[in-house]
């Protein structure tokens, strides 16, 4: 466990000793990597005592002082780009290219809440004017509502995006703009980029004039487990497997006080080609796919895990062409490694699968397993056949093509065999109408969070009007991780109700000294309801 | 089990006939009347099958036809409201005024979505232009975010607003608003009110053009619970006891799929009087206190448990007083009755209670229990001894008074004894400032959803600014179940990204046919992050 911004000094800087030598053991996390199973009690308090003394802080600050720090976290970043680039290739095997643009998206998505921060729609702020002919019959009198921060929030970090879903990523932003202080389970398959990262955030946090706690590490499974079910954390994020964030969510409904988890575990992302579409995109349609199953190493919660094509399309040599000139990428970490070579097993054991690229798995001296696409094909009936076996996300360049029969109902397929994905994309012919793409495209807004009319759902655009996360398995609730609507993630509704202007919060006095964007019910305004 | 919108006709309108006879059970409803235990699972199926049908006729509505529809369902309530009053009264023993209030409020409610409905601010339009330019260093696609209906919803009603809080109360209107079709299970508190009130309404709304299985009503224990667990069900709301609240929430969460469960529990609503907001308010205190304590017997959420004073204060002859003066009041059903009884004897019970006014409790000859208000007073010390006697909400006629040393951590106190309410209320002085009330005041906000600076929490407007909902026990998650941020518990997030103009939901179209508010994100102004 460390606490980045208290504490004795340790040579990785102002972080709390850690409090044990790392054990083995499988971890509740997406990997099989090595995580430390001490959950040290009063340490932890020690950690969530400084959280909340800091929550009693950033409540009073002006938003342009949270804004500011978002910023200088962001600045930060920036200058320590080629030392925390350096160190996540060391520990994630990711390109440098890759990294150095996860870092940049970083910073960009710290700026965005930055700016969410200081427009104050976030707030949500509802004024209702005192009304002696309020329509119940009795007078209504001044009301105001306003969001405000949950409190001390936990955020399990990611393994995949070591910068963008992990210490400073989308989650921990978001939680930041809300007025939560964070504390953050580092992800232990990089552990020292997570120190690092949160040495240089939290101070950079803690010199613009946050409280410190705003921002705090720890490590280990049990220290994780242990944060989730502490009374004083209010709400909880995670991305990873199905099967950990099965697990937290489980704990978090659990508690005495049951709290918010808002987890995304997993996701096939299905394309759809109609015939029309297969005629408009055929000239890219086989690279555009390899590429966006073989980036990163298929280590993408919106890689395509499966193309439902036309029968007879012929993709085949096209695709294994394209697949034949991607080169080996390392997989993150050996716990990983073993889900994909299983998954990998599993399908290309699987009867009627035919290989349309067999690519490769290969372990080096280290453990670390090296991969290249594997793209197999399927007939739609041998997929219903075999669901159990076929359906499961596959972490890593694998993908399935799916040979669908003239005439196949495609919304109810989607329907049946994808009905939670955090994306779903159709690719239809250019002036391609009617009920059936109608009825295909809501199928796919009620199965998915993300619905792409054309190009690939690896890639996701960090924007006020991005959604990731869509229905079970994709994420646990029906919330965003990415764009600023995650901001909702770590806030709840509080009415004042006949207060006094200077004991409302800021945002809800008369004189509006923040300037936010309110909306107003007059007096009088109810009988025309 | 009861679908009011088809199957074959019986007496009592166009409901499918009930499965059995009713048979005696501790349901797991806020009382013991007797419930239902059979679930038909084929009829369950059925009336989930024309939800989903209805759900796929809703979505391609105008927004103006299903506004329409709830004022013709308020509309049509209001032309039944002798009959329906009537027999509220006999199934409830709420009096004739409360009654016609409630239903004259839930009308409201109803016409108030209505006006959200048409407005469509709830649906969050985000609209992101494609930028070449984008900040992230790859160009963003077209990308327009919206909320949409999560499909068909459950919702359990309650005992004590037989109107507000039942088959058309502020849930449903929600959902329905939302663009969800509702099922709702049947308190069977008041069964031929909850069967009168769901032909009204769905009949209404069929012949507003909204589609049949738009509302239906479901009847006992085991179809309320096999309709939560069904996969087609997206959500659930509930408002009802703390120990029926937390099986359902546990039955929501470990379901395959978990769902979202909307839980409105428990609540004890403390009013905190300072000295000085003890001379300023003296002369209406005990007055207003009692009324707020015995309105509706005091079977009501928001309905004030504890009343924090100054020692010495010597409010027991006032409020004596008042409580004597206030009529004997019939308790819901003999369940209620019971419960109430069994948490009166308890703080009787309890050394160190003193009695201001006993009141009473006596049973009719039908088991009904009568009720007039009970009010007690502890010290401070004595409630924190006994906080796990006194501290639980009593549902009924019973207060306590709470008298605190000069010099008491108001704050602390709170937050030590009250962490999870609907309500806080704070009577200060008029002019009285200063840190330790500012800090009380964030208190109150950080243990409830809605502070009250003057006033008594009873009488719930319902407006666009209201909450009810707060940490828990108050509520199993920061949503509220009152004003129009209720229709937010049954909407969920969707994006399209590059899709055709006639491809987007209307709300989504460059023409913004439906007119609704949109955040637009330009192209360019990301470099401005």
């Amino acid at each position: 466990m460390s606490s980045p911004t208290s504490s004795p000094p340790t040579t990785t800087g102002n972080r709390a000793a850690d409090p044990g030598v790392p054990a083995p053991v499988r971890a509740h996390t997406n990997d099989d990597t090595n995580d430390d199973t001490s959950a040290d009690t009063s340490a932890l308090d020690a950690v969530i005592a400084r959280a909340e003394r800091a929550f009693d802080t950033l409540a009073l600050l002006e938003p342009a002082i949270v804004a500011a720090a978002l910023d200088a976290a962001a600045e930060a970043l920036g200058a320590h780009t080629d030392e925390l680039v350096e160190l996540a290739v060391g520990e994630t095997g990711l390109t440098t290219p890759r990294l150095t643009g996860e870092l940049r998206r970083t910073r960009v998505q710290l700026r965005l809440f930055a700016r969410t921060v200081e427009r104050g729609d976030h707030l949500d702020v509802r004024i209702d004017a005192a009304d002696a002919g309020f329509a119940l019959g009795v007078p209504r009198d001044d009301l105001r509502r306003l969001l405000v921060p949950v409190g001390p929030v936990v955020v399990f970090a990611a393994s995949n995006f070591p910068f963008a879903f992990s210490v400073a990523g989308g989650d921990t932003a978001s939680a930041l703009a809300a007025g939560c202080p964070v504390i953050v389970k580092a992800h232990p398959g990089h552990p020292e980029l997570s120190r690092r990262v949160a040495d240089v955030v939290a101070s950079a946090l803690v010199e613009a004039g946050l409280p410190e706690g705003t921002l705090q590490l720890v490590e280990g499974q049990d220290t994780g487990v242990a944060a989730l079910r502490h009374p004083r954390v209010r709400a909880a994020s995670f991305t990873g497997s199905l099967r950990a964030g099965r697990i937290l969510a489980d704990l978090a409904a659990s508690r005495p006080d049951p709290i918010p988890f808002f987890g995304e575990l997993g996701s096939v992302n299905p394309v759809v080609v109609t015939a029309a579409g297969l005629e408009a995109t055929r000239p890219e349609l086989a690279q555009g796919f390899v590429a966006s199953v073989s980036g990163s190493a298929g280590q993408l919660c919106t890689k395509p895990g499966f193309l439902l094509v036309p029968e007879g399309a012929g993709l085949g040599p096209a695709v294994a062409t394209a697949a034949a000139s991607v080169p080996e990428h390392r997989l993150l970490n050996a716990g990983i490694a073993d889900g994909y070579e299983a998954r990998r097993d599993a399908v290309l054991g699987t009867v009627g699968v035919r290989i349309i690229h067999a690519g490769g798995l290969r372990r080096d001296a280290d453990g670390h397993g090296w991969a290249t696409p594997t793209i197999v094909e399927v007939g739609l009936e041998t997929l219903r056949d075999h669901r159990d076996t076929l359906l499961d996300e596959a972490f890593g360049p694998l993908s399935v093509i799916v040979d669908y029969p003239v005439g196949t109902d495609l919304a109810a397929t989607l329907a049946d065999l994808f009905p939670g994905n955090l994306t779903s994309t159709l690719h239809a012919g250019p002036d391609e109408t009617g009920p059936d793409v109608e009825r295909l495209v809501r199928t796919m807004a009620r199965t998915s969070g993300r619905v792409l009319l054309r190009g690939w759902p690896t890639g996701v655009a960090v924007t006020p009007a991005m959604q990731h996360g869509g229905p079970w398995p994709a994420t646990t609730s029906d919330a965003t991780s990415v764009g600023t609507a995650a901001i909702a993630r770590f806030l709840r509704g509080v009415a004042f109700q006949g207060a006094r202007d200077d004991l409302l919060p800021p945002a809800a006095r008369d004189a509006n000294p923040w300037g936010v964007g309110r909306s107003v019910c007059a007096a009088g305004e109810s009988t025309a309801w």
